[in-house]
């Protein structure tokens, strides 16, 4: 048995997520039967971070076995053929041992937010920056967003469906940053709760907007109550941007 | 008579270009038609650059006057309404004298090529960026395009369905720069031949996967002559940027 380790970018709209739905078109499905294709193995993907229906991915990375060996090289370009033409490819493609798990081998996930932060509409990045139209002021939004890094029990960025059986996450870093209209927010930690990037965002942004202080995201954190964080940011302005082992 | 001047961001995608013609949607007969939906006044677009198919723009602008006036925010709104779901936008609009002419007032037109250059197959920005996998040499594409600014006989990077009386233009600037995977060229003059940005883009490349040195640029744009021209680079790298007037 061989185990392969690829690297994925995707454009997340229009599939119900990564995991494998009976019902619903998701990023798994599709790239387990690209496999299938040409190695007649059902193969099963294991993926480094679960993004939510419509979330994009620069870096996302997955490991599968299968019986046969491929040369890397050609394992990815015969994935890249059969999953034509989803807006799916896989960018990289090594062999890895047997140890390497994509998801638990995990040392730091790093997302990206991005908005566009002007007052005409979004057309060329609609489906790709959230647009924003009021004045963000990124300096409130990287002071609140330092009060989130460290270890914090995150309940009130915690999305009801999360099935993780401790609220207890520790924030690496958060980068804001901002290049003519586009604002960029880098999050980085080992592992995440479900939504609570775009949980985290909502909030900052109504920080940056100045309809809330910066010291407000610390009173959130401490009251652990979801209802008092801000609104769940749009999935299209995320992109999971890489993972390192 | 009122003139309105509108800035426009779309995506070329799907389009046969600017101009308005019989059998195939242009993007001047969606804006006209939007136009006439609230205002019943058959307006015509005069606009600065005719872009071709496929050629986006992050701030082409045109011109067009109505008996009836409108607040220039009330007029952008209205257009953006009616042009939906068209991949189009006014971003801005202002009402100016009878004398301003999109195309003929114009003093400086700059165009932007973006070049996605990395191994790996090109998702996200698929249709959007032209995906060339050799690696390219940013100072040599610097130094071959600067034997193209000054006043010159383009001649070699003219269209055979070019239908300008003279093939003399005066090119003002080329500045090349790379930002990890992804090369901008931003070429500006006060007017362009017919398809000149993406022969000469097309030119350019050759120049940067070295199979051609930087200095036959120069011996092509001398001998006047478009079969010695590279290819035409894709439509859908290119953008028109921005007008000065």
């Amino acid at each position: 048995m061989y185990r392969y380790k690829i690297t994925l970018e995707y454009i997340g709209l229009g599939y119900h997520g990564w995991q494998r739905q009976k019902e619903s078109i998701s990023l798994q499905e599709v790239i387990e039967n690209a496999i299938f294709s040409f190695s007649k193995e059902k193969a099963i993907l294991i993926v480094a971070g679960r993004t939510d229906s419509g979330v994009h991915a620069y870096g996302q990375v997955a490991h599968f076995d299968l019986n046969k060996f491929y040369e890397p090289t050609t394992l990815m370009k015969s994935i890249n053929h059969f999953v034509r033409p989803h807006t799916i490819g896989v960018v990289s493609a090594e062999q890895v041992d047997l140890q390497f798990h994509a998801r638990f081998s995990a040392k730091s996930r790093h997302y990206v937010y991005k908005i566009l932060n002007r007052r005409s509409i979004n057309i060329i990045n609609s489906g790709f920056q959230y647009w924003i139209r009021d004045d963000l002021d990124v300096k409130k939004i990287q002071q609140a967003a330092n009060f989130l890094v460290g270890k914090h029990d995150f309940t009130s960025f915690r999305a009801s469906g999360c099935q993780s059986h401790s609220s207890i996450k520790t924030l690496d870093t958060v980068n804001v940053s901002r290049s003519e209209d586009t604002i960029e927010i880098v999050i980085s930690a080992q592992s995440f709760l479900y939504n609570m990037v775009r949980n985290i965002i909502g909030s900052l942004i109504l920080v940056g907007i100045g309809k809330w202080e910066a010291t407000k995201i610390k009173k959130i954190l401490e009251a652990k109550d979801r209802k008092l964080a801000g609104p769940t940011a749009p999935a299209y302005g995320l992109y999971f941007l890489r993972v390192e082992y």
